[in-house]
This record gives structure tokens, C-alpha cells and sequence, in this order.
């Protein structure tokens, strides 16, 4: 059993409290076949000028997401001190073994890193990192950041989302956040299952927590990065860090859909997408098509919306698994 | 040496000549560990209807492009022999075993299929295939289409094309089956280097050659899935095999980069992208940037256009490696 | 550590408690790098005929083992619900990710299905699926009969078994299903370690347990199918779930043998079998040699039985290991 | 282009002209990235007692064949010089990767050694093993007996075999040697592509060549290394090489079925074997079925005999894919 | 939650209580894809004369360690039953599976030996190997000797060590055993994190144990075995088992240096070694350069020692990962 | 059958013939899975000023040997165009996939650089960087210095060496400028098998070239790096290229061991090394011994010189297997 005093086995090579700006890592020791005396060297960037609050900012929670990396690095070498009121922790790739294998889960022990709170000192790879920010970083937080896109295997409508909570206030100014964020669309989540989220780590400490999703397929575009940049400003200067006004963008507000808003594939097969994102959808209507791909003539399997609305997420690669999630819909508030 | 008059060891289950609908497979035996007795079986349709042209409709060129084989996958399930006049053999997925792996070369040989022609009877998977169009397919087609994408690692602006040739003749009568495709662009291409290429295997015997990209990135959408859909037929049309005039639709041409077209990566790390596909560009602008992965504060590398254009292709993947092609820059003609 | 009273992740497409006949899946979502939001799909059929005692018949609990995939698919599809009084639930193969990829254990986790009862619904996906028969399945059924064979490195003479039990009572209505099922062998089996077993959950819940052996090699034949299919009809009639009388067959009971029945190599190498399956077997005499594989001209090392009975279980690949089991001998009863 | 004059890189540790019993390799120089200096050592004996014929005797042609090893490692260790007349050269494990490791191809190359000859001295591991038989081996030998069995994939019922051949008295010599083997069945084949084998290479030299297959499924038995070994006495006797009479045994001679006598498979699934090998099956005789491994109630595909005769081979695994062969049906001669 | 009261699955083929020399296994029954019932098989000498005190004697807690192996092997096949007063337990390659592959951790489960203790009976292998150590090898020992050298991704200068203990007794015990041993280095080490060490399972049961580092680079010297082979003995003549006088040997005492005389890598490439071991180094010193890997043109980064001293350990393999330890200087007592 | 006319599909992104430092790229195409459109780029200096003798200086070219790269990186950075006289030509890392895998071969297609002259422009990467280095860089050069240690699995005693030459002016230039490099040791080689051998390419244009091994264990030393820097510049030194004095350094001559020089290991086991390299060595004399690994008490295998010399290169690896070759010895001029 875990003790989980125990304290944890990565150290910061940069100060957290100190004045200026530190660009280091976080150092995680990993003996392993290819090095015995090896470490892993997280990327982190910490800002700081004087007192004031604290925003967490992240990237790279799943490693195939890129618009957060891609801003994150930028601002991690643009942000001056003076820019700033409070101090900025920016960690571009939180999952960094993942990030640098270009996958969702970490290629050391296939940890998901938004499955794996609160971790642990003496577990995993990505359990050590989980439990650096359960236990380190979330605790110094005013307001935590975190950004997701759909990743190599999904396609998401760009928008920014904070969950539906317990404490009205803690949500309150959740959204309030989420709507600086600027995004085209926002979502209001209810989350079903949030064991194990960095999201409800941080949530549960009191924390605003803004989380995104500005695309996938494993790329990105000049459009979501620009819509990113934007956001985390935004956020930031929301969050009076940086000075200056919050830059005005138009957001549509979505509900949270229920169960019949998600379609499953449960046959394999080469996927016809019949509607792109964004797309007003009706139920009943067909949202795509499984093609069989072992002999021609054989009818495909259509796959009809369960439900009014607009395409918010679909699957990205051509082929599809049973059990995978072909496509979502969402509900404009 | 190879004795290139060796039979192909490929036998095909249905017959090329006789009227009707024709769903079957080209049987190529295949031994191997997990099959000491085993065959690749090619799906393969073959719709006659009394004399007439011959068209050759090929998918899966490439494993990983989808609207090719979706496309074809649904018109070998639909084309009822009395829409026909004349015969249209498809094969969806090409390049099989590439198609069932979901990659750009066969798992098999990691064969390109597109770098193989003419192949060999007695080579690889690939080149048993590749000698088989050559010998078999090709000569009995009056006409080809032959379907791209830009696959999982590029993304391309959707358009028909065809080669400059030699033979003015061939070269008038291919550019005018490009027209009734029928995409959005379309591009007179001059190939560097057509070593091995379907494309020239084909023009060679003097056919009608017509090939596409209309996307990328390992998926497709219902937009590319639509024109992949018009095209096919409007090239059927035009070839007088399906009856009824071609569905007009607007397309911009654009003429052929040159070298300074082209953008390459020298360095390896996280890409953001500056300009979306279709965007107009201007020489010296920046294309994208790409920024280290190791460390925060490090500044990244700026890849700026070398002429103007419109950006007609790009890197799809978040990362990218050296030597990769980050940018294509098209010019409208 | 684990609240066990989370609730499990798996949901099924289909009811148990409405009379008809229902195929579907239990739902598994499965988050990983080629499906983000992915699940696994285990087919399930559950066939209802108003009140009356619960079957729950499960194959594949080792994915490489066929005879009882192979009768469950079928009788699944066959079963109507007018054949039956009460309910059958059909499982054709428990650990599926195995069974798909034809391997004993799970090529997600390794997991060994019947070492990981009683399974945790926050583990892996082994786990969590174990988690699943512990809490919802196992508790509805009055008897459980799991399919097994060799699986690709271990042959067996076909056999049903049950184990002893300290309830004598319990133990008794086991050996009378086994005697039922009427397979050429029937073994009292005495578990040493019964950790973690499927075996173990279900007879501790007081459920009557019946196991087989009934081939291996991953593969099945039509001798070893029929037995398997007259099986599973005997056991569902003698628990009055389907009409009429057992059908009766020649069995031959075994004890369950102790440490010196069990022959392990010692020596990697080529192992000769000396004696096949089924074959009586004397104390001292060479049951199989092992020859070195890098040399020519070394005497083979020969393994000896340890006591008299006939040969009822062998190594299976034509390569053995040190530590393997190169052959088990029974005693009849 | 190669020279194939150029001489094989394989040298003998061990003389072929002198008398006695010589233990020792083929080294074969591979330089590779886990030994930048090694080499494959490929056993071998040579057995030689003055003057007379040479027989030259092999297993492991593929590598998970296992009757000829056993009995030709064993031969090699058993066989004294006094024994013969003659030469004897026993090459156990003639792919030596491949029986290593366990697999029909060889794990450096793929190489399928009986599709490889005449091989090349510059070409892949494979190619230059089969250059070093067809130009220093072969040559040796009167006669040549080469072990084969099912392997991992197929089971066939014990037969002795040769090929149809142009020269009739050749032919005859070499059915004479198939009939002193002595195993339970006999067959003649007739070969459709006989290009690469090492039979080919074998009787276009004008040898006697006799081939088998003994079982299968990447295991042997008691039974088939008992055929295994009186087959290569009695053809060594019947060769003159050892003394004594050929020890007389029942053989059933089949004829070598045509194209109608194997059935493949057009579906991946769960192969039920409906007929097991020594079976009389009847044209139209359903003699394996395919169920779908993905739902259940799903339909299987059934596999008729297309002729009458006896099951001589089968697919092994449990599992089948598109393209393998399932059945094969013999003919009494 | 794991009960530590389980019996281990580990049994011993030889009795650890006979006088003798007994030669075994440790047996580990282990379930597997290629074998179901399979077991790993850990070699064992016990050798024992009367009552006395018993040292343990491993190597191979990391499978890429050879001089502990070596002199062990050899040490287990030589050492009499009349050489010594008491007990030997020899286990030359304590973490077998990583021995076997050449890795330093277990290729099953990725297990580090030496951050497994106190090891679990129904975890993992390694954590199966561990357990048995701490409840049944190590409670019979009266001292320890646990080989280490660096593997193949460090180098050392060969030394003996022993921890700064708390129980000031038993340290000076311990450091008399690595006085014992003879070394030309010796070091007293402070263990900054001991979670999981053998040495702290053995120390924290009031064991002498020794431990050394003796090279690396994954292989072994002449030089380096005659020092471990010297050791050995020394250790088993000063623990009075082996009969006879400690043979005296030159040793430079070493003090465990603290944080500052480590240097880790922050960047990727090819590391050029500007000192060589047992050199002096002066704080400021260019230790080593990291040159890029990717072009040409480029500065390399200049590693410079901390500290003064002598560089007692480096980073062996030609290129470099960020967190790797490149250099370790040790200060002589 | 290649057109050997064929152009080469590299291209140099830098001029041969421009005075000044030019640091760049040979730029080949390579299509494969993860990037359609993409190439490898092998880092490249042209150095040059005036007319003048060119030199060709490579490393790399089997990808796990240091000490070349290390110096020609460096070279490539400090070499200014007024050091010069003439032109250096630097290519570090030749089989550059292989370089950037740590890997003796490339991992792209396994080929062996040193084997695969001279190429072919149309057939794999490595035969494609093989055909430029025949075809264009070769002719360029008057003098070739290729860069060789021993890889990850052999060690030698540090010599730059030349082969005996059918052209006896030829040899002698080459031998001078061996003496001039100024290694510790020079060795005159006898090739027995030079098909394919970069050294055998540039001899057969007449070239002077000059060859190395200076160490191994995919390691390099500050002693082996020095010895490189100082032969490079020697050599170029001695070409008249860079001005100055060859600086002197006492070198001991060797010759070309015959076959008896060579000691292979016929079986697998743990490797102890019974003499070190440099060591002299007396017929009869234990080299090495062979442990078995998988029990303890068994007596290991000696290898014994078969003739008198120093020992100039031995088995690195801990681990040997069947084939390996253990040790060389050289026999002092």
C-alpha cells in the first residue's frame, strides 16, 4: 500500500517563488534499460513578478493535442516578467513522454495522464507526474488552464469548457473564465465518470478550471492556434495576471449532451463521414456509413443521429473499430 | 534476372468479359508464417454491359487515402450493369494490404505502390500487384482513374490532375477528363521524377490517365467524399460509359510548381502552422514556425515562402522531422 | 487503494431480465492511442423463457482456446427462446481482446483472465471485465459452465471437471453437471492454488461449477467440437433449462493427480514425444527426450515418469523451454 | 546483377571425403547489428564409410516442421560410420533462422527457404543457404530426402511423396524410394509452380528426390516421429547406404488432387472444423464453417467439398483469414 | 491490498539444510501466451558443511551486469562442500529474465530488482523474485554480496561499498567485509532515496552487506573478473567460511559525493568524453561535449565539473539523452 | 535489372566547388509511412579554398562507431577556409539512419554501408547513399579517410590501417599516410572478401585510402578521441591541405593475421574474458571461456589462441552467441 507522504522523486530545476523569468524542467528520475542513472526532463517555464495570483497553465496532457504545446512554448519564450502581475507556471507538455511520441498515452507505461489523479510518489511514470501536480503545482494555483483537442483519433468544433459543479460560485466564475476564453463555442460539461481527471483534482481544491477542445486528427491549424493564443491571453488577463482588457470573440454557448448524443460504431469497417462539424443534424438522420472492406457488394452500415442538433466531435481516422465513437452532438443553450 | 514472361501468379475469381455484375477477388497466394497455404484477396468488381469503353477506377493506391476507396467501395455496390455501356473494372484498395493497415506502404514489403511499376511476377507482394495492372488491367482500359489523397502525414486542397506529356493528343483528351471530374482545382502536373509511377505505366500504353488528391490526413470528410463521388461519375460520363451529360461544377486551374514551390523541414520539432490551406501567399511570408521540443525559451524556426501562390498542401502530423515537406505553393493559371 | 464498490465501467446493449432472445455486448470504454473514446465490444446473448434456473455459459476465458467459442456463437444463434425455461447467458469468449488476437492472455495488460477473480472495476481491462462476472454476472446464474482446452501450448484429453469442495453438497450437484456433460474424461480435480480463478469466485458464491479440457494446440476438430456441443445441450437439460433427457456417453473418471504426475523440462531444446495422449504409462519409462538444437552429435535428455496412469495432458509446440510442463499423467478413478 | 560465380561465403568446419562420423557447421559469415563479426552456424554430419551413394538428408526446410529434425538430429548422433556404405549428409535444420526461431521463414529475411533456390551467394541469409546446396550439396548426393510436415498452419495425414516428372525412369526411381519410406499414405504430386523449390532444384539434377508430410500444427507425436524414423532407414536401405531389407509397412497411395480440390477461405472468423483428416467426404459436404468473431446471431458461412476423396489437409488454427487454405481432398489412387 | 502472509510461488528444486554441494532452481511458476504452464527456472547452488555462519552471494540483479555472473558460475561449479565451514547460497543471476535478455531490467514486467524489495508473492515476476529474497533467502544469511557493476549505458571504476548506517556497529562490520574484499576503490555511500534497494531490505535486517560496481559498458575485462574473483573469496575467508587469510590488495578509499558531483545532460547528441575514468578533475573543467547530431556548423554544449576530485563513473553508450548522468566524481578519503 | 546511368535522387544543398565553409545537407527522398513527402538529410561540409588536393573524410559509416563523427563534427565547425589549401570534404555520419539509430546497419533497411558498394540509384537508402558516394564523391577525392572502432560488439587496440594493394605505388602512398595518421598501432590488411567494401571502391579508383579502428563498445574515450583529432589533422597535414608538420606519435606495426588469428565461439553462454587487449598472447593459451547460463555446475568452454601475437580485438558483448567471433590476434611487424 502507498504511502502517500512519501515525497515525491521530482525536483524543479527553477525556482517557484523567486522574481523573473526561469525556463528549466521538472527532473524525473527513470532508471531504465537505455540509461541506468537516466531522468525525464519535463519543459516548464515559470514567470513571476512580485505578489498576486497564480494561473497553472498546461499543454500536452494527452500527447497527440498540439494547439496548447504550440502556444505554450510561445508564450513560455515571449512572456516577459513585466508583463505580469503574479506569477505564471506554463508546462507545455504535461505527459512529456507522450508528447514526444506523438501519442495519447505515455509510451513508458500507457498511462492516460487524465485518468491517472491523484497518481502516486512510487508508482508510474505518469503516476509521478500526476502526483507532482496533485500534491505541488494544483496547491500554488489560482486558475488552471488546461488544453485538449481532439487528438490523432477525434475531430472537435473549437471550444472551451468548464464543468457544471456542486459550488455555484467555484462554477460561476468557472464560466466566467471559459467565456473570457474567447473560443467559438463553449460547453457547459457534466462529466458521467470524472474519476481520475486532472479537472476534478483540481476542482476539488477549489480551483477555476478551464479546459478546451480546438480541434484534433493529431494536427493543427493556423485557425486554432490563433483561436488558443487568443484564449489564453484572454484567460490570463481575465484573471488580472496580464493588464489590459479581455479581447472580444463570439461564443456559442452548448449544452452538455446526454447518452443518446454519442454514436458507437459496433462494426469495423472503412468509415464515410455523411456530415462535417459544425453541421445542424436531425434525428434520425444518417451521420455516416461503415463500408465493409474485405469484399465489394455488400450494403454498409449507416449510423443515424439519435437526436436534434450540430456535429460538435466526430471520429477522425478512415478506418473503425466496434466500440468506437463515431460522433457527438451538441445542443446550442 | 527476372524472366519478366513468367505467368503473375494472380488469378482473378470473376471473369472480365461476360455482361453483368461481377463481385470477386484477385487471388494472390501468399505464403507465410501465419499462413503456410495463404492468399491476399483483392476485392475486385467488374461491370459490363456489351461493348464499349473500358474504365479502370483504383482506390487505394496509397493505404491510407480514403475517399478513393469509400467511393468506390459504394459504386461497385450501386452500378447495376444497365447503367453501363461498355465495362468499368474497380478495384477499391489497390495496394491491399497497405489499405487493411491503414498505412501509405504495405506492411507486407513496405512497398510503394506508386514507386513500383512495372513490378515483377516473381517479386514482392507489391510488385506481384504492380505486374499485374501492368500486364493485366492496364491493357484492357481505355481510360484510368486513379484516386489520391494526401494520406496521414499531408494534406492537400481538393483537385483532379493530369501529367504534361509528350503527346499533345493524349495530353488534350487526359486534361479534358480532369475538366469533368470536376473538383474544385485542378493541376497540369510536371513530374520530376516518374520513375515507377501507375501514372506513367499507364500513360505509356497511352491511356487516358487521371488521378486526384482531394484531402489527407488519414481521413476524409463529406465534403471530399462528395466530390470524389461527382467525379467519378463525370468521368464516366465523359468517357460515354454512364449515360447523361457531366454535373458542371467550378474549378480553378492552377499550373505547376517549381522547386521554390516547395518548403522543406532542416530542423525536427513541435510545427505551427501560419496559413491555412487555399490561403494566398507572398514570397518571404511565414509559412509556419517550428518551435524545439527539449526546452521552454528556445526561439523557433521561421519556414517563410519562397514565392507566391496559394498554399495548396501541407505537413499534416503536430511534429515534423527533417527533411519533411512542410508547404506546397500552387500557382493559379 | 481500491473502493471496491465503484461502480463497474461496463454496461450491456441487451436486458437480462425480458423474456426473447438478445444479442448485443457488454461495453467496455477503453481510452487509447488509435481510439480516444473507445470501447471494447464483448458479444453477449442472453436467451429468456419466463421464471426458472440461470445458465451463464462462458468460452474464451483463454483466448486461444475454441471448442467452447465455437458451440457458444453457435448456440447463441440457434438457442430460441421457446427452447427454454428460465435463462441461458452466453458469453463465447470472456477475455474477447484475447480471443481476437488469438493469444491465452490479454494483449492489452497480459492479463491472465482466470488468475485475476475477483477483478477490480478501476483496474485493467482484464480486470475490470473479471470485476464484471463477479458482481453482475455470476450472481445471476445457479450454474456456470466455462470452456476450456490446451490453448496452443498444451493438448489434454477432452474432459469435463469439477473441483473438490468443503461443501460436500455443493461438490456433489458439481460432479453430477459433470458426470451430465458426458465427455470421454471427467477429472475430480483438487486445486493446489486456486488464487484468482474464475473456478474459485463462482463456487464460493455456492454456484455449481463446470469446467473442461477438451483439446488444445490452438485448434479444435469436429471430434472435439461434438463433444463440446453435446455438452453443453446435457448440462443445460440436466439443470431442466432445456427439455428432455441428457444424452448419455461413455465417460471415464480420473483422480486428480498429485506433484509426481507432473513432468517439467529442465533444458531448452527439440522435444521428442515418446508417447502420445490417451496412452498408458508405466513409472520410469521415457515419456519424452529433449534434444539441443545447436549441435549435432549430444545425447538428448530423457524425462521419465514418475508413477503409473495414462497420459492425459502434454506440451504442445515442437520447442520447449526450461520450466515448461512437458506432460501430465492421470490416474483412473 | 549478379556473377554467380562468385563463390559461397558458407564453409564446412567439417570434411565431406573422409571417412568416419564428423559433427560440426555450415558457417555462414552475417554481420549484423548484434554481431558485427558473426556468422550462422548451421549443424551438420557427415557420415562416411568408403565408397557408394550419397544420400543427402534435410529438415527443417521450414522451420516449425518438426518430425525431420527429430529424427535426422537423432540419426546424426546414432548412425555409426560401420553402419554405412557410402556417405550420409544430414543437415537437421536446413533454415536454421527459421528453425530457431520457431517460424516457417527465416526471421532474418523472410526468406521461404523452398521458394528460394537456386539462391544467390550475394543475396539475403536465405538465398545464400539455398546457393550453398544447389552448388555444393546437391551435387554430392544420389539421393535426397527432405522432411516436411504442416507446420504451424495446416495438418495433413503422414505421407511419403514425388513429383510427377517429364523423365519417366527417373520418376519411377523416385516412386520406388517414396514406397520404401513406408509411410501410411503416398502421394504423387504434381507440382503447378514449381519455381524456387528445393525439389525442383533437386530432380532437374536428375536426383532422386522423396518429400513428406507427416502431421502438422507446429508439434509432432510419437506417431509421426515413429513414421518419421523408419521411413529415413528404410530409404537408406533401399538405397543401399545401410544394410538390410526395407522394413515393410501398409501404404495407401492417393493421387494429386487438382485445382476443385482445395477449398480457401473468403471470410476471416472462428473456423468449426465439420470433418477430420482421414475422413471419406462427398462433393457438397459442408466440411468447415466460419463464425463471425464480432456479434453473435450472426449466420456462419459454410465451406462445401467440391469433389469426393478423403481429407488429406487442413487449416490448422483456430482462427482463419481471407485466402487460407481450409480443406484439401485427396483421391485414392 | 496485497496479504503478505501468501506463501511464495517460489519453490526450490535443492534442499537449503543438506550438507553438500546442491545445484537447482529457483522455480517460478509463470503462465504465458507460449506457455500456459510454464515456470521461469533460477539457478541455484547451495553449498553447506556443518553448522556455521551462510553468506548469500547474487548477481544479475541487473541482467546487464557480468562480473558477478561470472565469478559466481564459476564459483558454484568449484567451490567443495570441504572448502567451507557453513553455507553458501549462490544465485549467479538473480533477476534471471533480465539476464537472459541482456537488459537491465526484466523484459516480463520492466522490473528493476533494485527498487522492487520488499517485492509482493502475487504481484509481478519481479516482485515475486523480490519477495522470496526478503521472507525466505535473506532471513538465512549472516552477510551478503550483491554484485553490481554499470551496465551497459554507465561505467565505474571498480570499487566495494557499504552504506552510512544508522547502527554504527553494523557499519563497521560492513566496511570491514569491503576492506575484506579488496577493491582498488572503496566507497562508504549514502543512499539519498533507498525505497526498494536490496541493500536496504538486508540492512534493515541487520545484515553485513556488501555491494560493488566493477565496470560496465555491459560487458567484462580480465582485469575486472580477477577482481570480483579475489573479492568473492576474501569476503567468504573474512566471513570465516572459506578457511585461510584475506589476500591483502591496495584500496583507495572513496567519500559518497553529494549533489553537486553529478552532471546531467540537458540536451540530445553525441557526447564527446574529455576525461577519462580515475582522472583528476578540477571544478570548471570541461568533463564532456554534447555535439548536435542533426548539422553541421553548430557549438557544441561543454559539461564542467562542479566539484574537485577524481571522475569514478560516466555515461557509456556514444549518444546522449537529456537526463542521462554523464559524469560522477568521487573525493578520496 | 537497374540502369546504372540512372541520375542519383540526392542532391547536395551546398557547392563542391565554392571557396569558403559550407555546411549543408545531402538532401534523399524518402517516402515512407510517416512521411509521404519527406527525405533524409546527411549533414555535410564542403571546406575549400583555391586549387589544391581534396580530401574525403567520413564516420559513421557503420552507425555505432564515435570517434570519426566526434572529430569530423568538430572539424567541420573549426576548420576555417584559410586553414586550407584545396578542399575538405566532411561527412560524419555517412549511413546517417543508422548514426541517429545507434545501429551498426541502417534500420531502414538493415543495410550494412561497408558491404553495399557500389550502390545503386534506385535501390534502397543505403544502396542510394552507397551509388553517391561511387559515383560523385569518390571521384572528387585524391585522398579517402574513413573512420571505423569496433561497434557495440567489438573492442580494438587503437590503428589506422591500409590494405595491401595489387598497385604497389598505390600502396605505399596509402601506407604513408597510415604512418602519418600516427595511431598507436597501423595494421597492413589482407581483404579476403572485399565485395561491397567502401574501401575497395576508392581503392579501385586509385585513391589513397586510409582506414581506422580505434576503439569500440559504442563508446569512445578521451584517449580515443584524441588519437582521431590528431590523425585527421596528420592526415591532412601530410596531403599538403593543412600546412604545417605531421605531428609525430610512435606507432607499432602489425600484420594481417591469417585465419588461425580468428577465434569463433560454437556455443551460446556468458562471455569471460581471460586477457585483455594488447595483451600478448602464446599458442595454446585460454582466451576466453564460454559459461552455460541456465544452470549452475556445469564446466564452462575454453577458447585457446591458435597462435602466438598481442590480442588486438575481442567480443564485446557479455553475452556470445553460436558464430561470434571472440578474438583476433595481430602479429607485430
Amino acid at each position: 500500500m502507498t504511502d502517500t507522504r512519501l515525497p515525491s522523486p521530482i525536483a524543479s530545476t527553477v525556482p517557484f517563488d523567486r522574481d523573473g523569468v526561469h525556463h528549466g524542467f521538472l527532473r524525473l528520475p527513470y532508471s531504465r534499460d537505455d540509461s541506468a542513472w537516466g531522468s525525464i526532463m519535463i519543459p516548464l517555464t515559470v514567470v513571476r513578478n512580485g505578489d498576486g495570483p497564480t494561473a497553472l497553465l498546461t499543454g500536452g496532457n494527452h500527447g497527440d493535442e498540439y494547439e496548447g504545446p504550440i502556444v505554450l512554448f510561445d508564450l513560455a519564450r515571449t512572456l516577459a516578467a513585466e508583463h505580469v502581475r503574479g506569477r505564471v507556471i506554463i508546462v507545455p507538455a504535461m505527459n512529456y513522454p507522450a508528447f514526444q511520441a506523438a501519442t495519447r498515452t505515455s509510451p513508458i507505461d500507457r498511462g492516460n495522464m487524465n485518468r491517472t489523479f491523484p497518481g502516486r510518489p512510487d508508482g508510474t511514470v505518469t503516476e509521478k507526474i500526476a502526483d507532482y501536480f496533485q500534491r505541488t503545482l494544483l496547491p500554488m494555483a489560482d486558475i488552471v488552464l488546461d488544453f485538449h483537442s481532439g487528438g490523432r483519433t477525434l475531430d472537435f468544433i473549437p471550444f472551451a469548457a468548464a464543468h457544471v459543479l456542486p459550488d455555484k460560485a467555484q462554477e460561476e466564475r468557472s464560466f466566467a473564465a471559459v467565456a473570457a476564453f474567447g473560443a467559438p463555442y463553449a460547453l457547459r460539461m457534466v462529466e458521467i465518470d470524472a474519476r481520475g481527471m486532472y479537472d476534478s483534482a483540481a476542482e476539488e481544491m477549489g480551483k477555476i478550471f478551464v479546459t478546451t477542445e480546438l480541434g484534433g486528427g493529431g494536427t493543427s491549424s493556423a485557425r486554432t492556434v490563433s483561436i488558443a493564443r487568443r484564449g489564453v491571453l484572454n484567460v490570463l488577463r481575465h484573471a488580472g495576471i496580464v493588464p489590459g482588457p479581455v479581447e472580444a470573440a463570439p461564443t456559442q454557448w452548448l449544452d452538455m449532451p446526454g447518452d443518446d448524443s454519442f454514436l458507437f460504431a459496433e462494426q469495423a469497417g472503412l468509415l464515410e463521414p455523411c456530415v462535417d462539424l459544425q453541421a445542424a443534424v436531425a434525428a434520425g438522420q444518417v451521420l455516416a456509413r461503415i463500408h465493409t472492406m474485405d469484399r465489394t457488394g455488400a450494403a454498409p452500415v449507416e449510423l443515424r443521429a439519435r437526436r436534434d442538433g450540430i456535429l460538435i466531435a466526430r471520429h477522425f481516422p478512415g478506418l473503425v473499430k466496434p466500440g468506437d465513437c463515431v460522433a457527438v452532438i451538441g445542443v446550442p443553450a
